[in-house]
């Protein structure tokens, strides 16, 4: 008996699957990164699926890359060859939704946006909302401790993480965390899981902290400006003023014109930069407050929106960028962050870059938090992003290190920013992180080869 | 020349302390427990002292307890035989305060009110206010991950962490984390050396996230209850109405006594617990409306500050409960967190364990969290708590834990807790720790036998 054969016997028949057609289907997420050939798929149904897939792997010495709904943009899930790759996308249940506590414990394989609706029901909402959060899972969404537009008002997936169950390279369950908003017993075991890409152990459960939703929906404002630098400007006095907007973005001229081409929009052929942005409805919202701060900087144009359905056509635009810009080309997907004072200088340096490299590069911004996604767009018929594409991702990436900033704000490390962490981080960084990958992982089994 | 004249000579002329007088005053902290003989304290003034002092206690495996302002309540900063004392306290220059990004880069012995203080300057402030904010620094707040008042509103000291300079037990520096807002560059070291106490590295620089300061001073509210589990109920009601208060507290009977007998306030004996609120002034504040919820759930008689004046007057009393304590004996400060649909239960546990074992316990409660503090006062003649104070604790610790809560919120496990410790997390938590112990100190110098 083979061990593909083995595993298969030893978990619900289905769980295992090996025909290659499909289990390409597992091998990626959202990169270009061509990856290896798994030997089998797992789909995980139950903690103890994955606990029987963990020791049996141990075993075995197979190297296992978890797997959530694949619409990671660093390469998290790429498969190496000789893989297993284990999908938590099957294990769904939200075990537990506390309005008291504020609480709820779920699966990995849940969805982001169908927590927050369960959430909803009760007052309540799951506050990460990276854009992807129709379609990414909560697993997901932890390994790589995302981000999203709220962010900027309500933090990171990390923020809202209380505790965890691993289960670790060997099979051995671990639970980290607590149910409470505060705890200091022993070293942050949660804070190492979130953003780990898979390469501790395998996330199956979360205590995820809710919040309470505010009782209308916000009030959306979109402004254009004459230049990317006076949106920034924008963006530092919204902040410096004290207001406290929902949701902050910023798209480029080049963005806006994807959206235009595609959806005719009728774009103001003056218009360099739009910013859009939400705040609370109400006594204490800051709407028409960061509308006149935006036309103090110089907005040649500013919406509010009055109706909620009004609201949700501004924000439609912001959701629009990715997939105009999809039509244009393959994309390679940056998402560099740095300090908000640095904003104007990073846009300004995006646009030598694209210039000097001859590159079309579109970046919108997580404007409120400093992160940027330029966006290189090439021929769609290279499997890989050509020389000159990397050549002005290279300076990107070393003008946010310039700047104070890092390599990546939300997607991970993955395989595609491996080699500039140290860059970053520097050698010593990089010695202790591969010294605690060995405490968790000493065979080295877990998504081999990402994150570190 | 013996090992404490050695390195007398590599650091600046006074740096080490060898006076068994004046070494015995770093030798310990707020708890009663009984230290050990340092070898000698150190007084750094710069990395430098701090990295010259750590190659040397490497090459001559002498242990090391770092120490901030000696505030600490669990014991983290008690000598053992023989180590040095190294005192962060000195080191206290804000290197920078970047309003436009809202961080400051600070050295650890700051004292927290005084980076407070000066982010006010700037219409910021630092949001993590332990109770000793006026005297506890930020090296010793990051060490513990100190909560405080704000933190129902503003997070824990780790939410506002972006970046930390640590040096490693060898001397190495390292530099963690970040001056941007977000970030996902391999593992979370930031986070692994908050609340890590000392056994990790010394840390020597921070870069803190500040926040707006609200234009206001806030408006705050005294409301008194005929039972603690009103009391309670009126912390769910305020919760559960998505009132966002920056500051929640709760006294229970004893504390008040303590408060009345000292500065005879007139308390009321029908008054059983007391809340302490604060919310944010104007529109959009909730004063009004959690008055209005504690009179609901049968608050005898709420007080609304009109002037700043009564405002300080009623947090003035939140803030007289720890020395009123200290005058009634010895005390045992306790710090269990529960989820905070937990609360009234666990004050009628508590309450029920003090009466079984005829102890003196005085509960105040960062109610906001579910973080209590019982306080088990004992006869000031005696060493250490007698064998019924220790009985009770060891009750209160179990209840909690049964409860889905931690034995600590805030205060760190130091030396007091560790008995208890794997009762919480589970020996696989244990073993992986130990494990991350031996990657960042081999030897095992650095503040050994505190935390895990
Ligand atoms: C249109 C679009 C918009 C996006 N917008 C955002 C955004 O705003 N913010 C943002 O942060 N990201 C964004 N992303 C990137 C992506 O959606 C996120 O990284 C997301 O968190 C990935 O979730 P997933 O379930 O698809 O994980 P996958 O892509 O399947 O995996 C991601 C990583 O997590 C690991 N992993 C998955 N599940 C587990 C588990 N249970 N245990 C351990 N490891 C696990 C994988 O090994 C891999 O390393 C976007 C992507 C797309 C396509
Ligand atoms: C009246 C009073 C009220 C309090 N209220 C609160 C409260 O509301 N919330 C709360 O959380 N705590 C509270 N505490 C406890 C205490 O103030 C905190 O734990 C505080 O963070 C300790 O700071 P410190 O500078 O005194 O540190 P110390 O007591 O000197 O040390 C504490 C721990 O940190 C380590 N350490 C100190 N500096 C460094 C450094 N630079 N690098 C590495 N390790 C270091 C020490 O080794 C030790 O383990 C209170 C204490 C008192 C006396």
């Amino acid at each position: 008996m083979n061990a593909v054969t083995e595993l298969a016997a030893l978990l619900p028949a289905g769980t295992v699957l090996t025909d290659p057609d499909v289990t390409a289907a597992y091998a990626r997420d959202q990169t270009f990164l061509v990856p290896g050939t798994p030997l089998c798929a797992v789909k995980a149904r139950s903690r103890d699926d994955v606990v029987t897939t963990l020791r049996w792997a141990t075993e075995h010495r197979v190297p296992v890359v978890p797997r959530g709904a694949g619409t990671g943009l660093a390469g998290g899930a790429t498969a190496v060859d000789g893989c297993v790759m284990l999908s938590l996308a099957g294990m769904t249940a939200i075990r537990e939704l506390s309005p008291a506590d504020e609480i709820a414990v779920v699966e990995p394989g849940v969805i982001n946006a169908d927590l927050d609706r369960a959430a909803r029901r009760h007052g309540l909402m799951y506050a990460p909302d990276p854009s992807s959060h129709e379609i990414s899972t909560i697993g997901g969404n932890l390994a790589t401790n995302a981000g999203g537009l709220r962010c900027v008002k309500y933090g990171v997936t990390r923020d809202s993480t209380l505790g965890l169950e691993v289960v670790l390279a060997d099979g051995r369950v671990l639970a980290t965390g607590r149910r409470t908003m505060k705890g200091v017993t022993g070293y942050d075991l949660t804070g190492l899981f979130v953003g780990s890409e898979g390469t501790l152990g395998v996330i199956t459960a979360a205590t995820l902290r809710l919040r309470r939703a505010p009782a209308a929906p916000p009030v959306t404002l979109a402004a254009e400006f004459p230049s990317p630098r006076a949106a920034g400007d924008a963006v530092a006095a919204i902040i410096a003023a004290g207001c406290r907007p929902v949701l902050l973005e910023l798209m480029d001229r080049n963005t806006l014109r994807a959206i235009d081409d595609w959806k005719h929009i009728g774009l103001d052929p003056g218009v360099q930069a739009m910013l859009i942005a939400q705040a609370e409805a109400g006594p204490g919202g800051d709407a028409a407050r960061m509308a006149r701060l935006c036309e103090d900087a110089g907005a040649s144009f500013v919406a509010v929106s009055t109706t909620p359905e009004e609201a949700e056509e501004l924000i439609g635009l912001r959701r629009l960028a990715y997939p105009a810009k999809e039509r244009l080309g393959a994309c390679l997907v940056e998402d560099v962050c740095v300090p908000r004072s640095a904003l104007p200088d990073m846009i300004t340096a995006i646009e030598e870059t694209a210039a000097r490299h001859a590159t079309m590069i579109c970046t919108v911004a997580h404007a409120g938090d400093g992160n940027l996604h330029p966006v290189f767009v090439f021929d769609r018929g290279l499997a890989e992003p050509p020389p000159n594409v990397w050549a002005a991702a290279d300076e990107v990436f070393r003008a946010a290190l310039d700047a104070g900033g890092t390599l990546t704000g939300e997607h991970g490390v993955g395989l595609l920013k491996r080699r500039w962490l140290e860059l970053e981080t520097g050698p010593l960084a990089g010695e202790l992180q591969r010294g605690i990958k060995q405490v968790f992982d000493p065979l080295g089994i877990m998504n081999p080869g990402k994150a570190i």
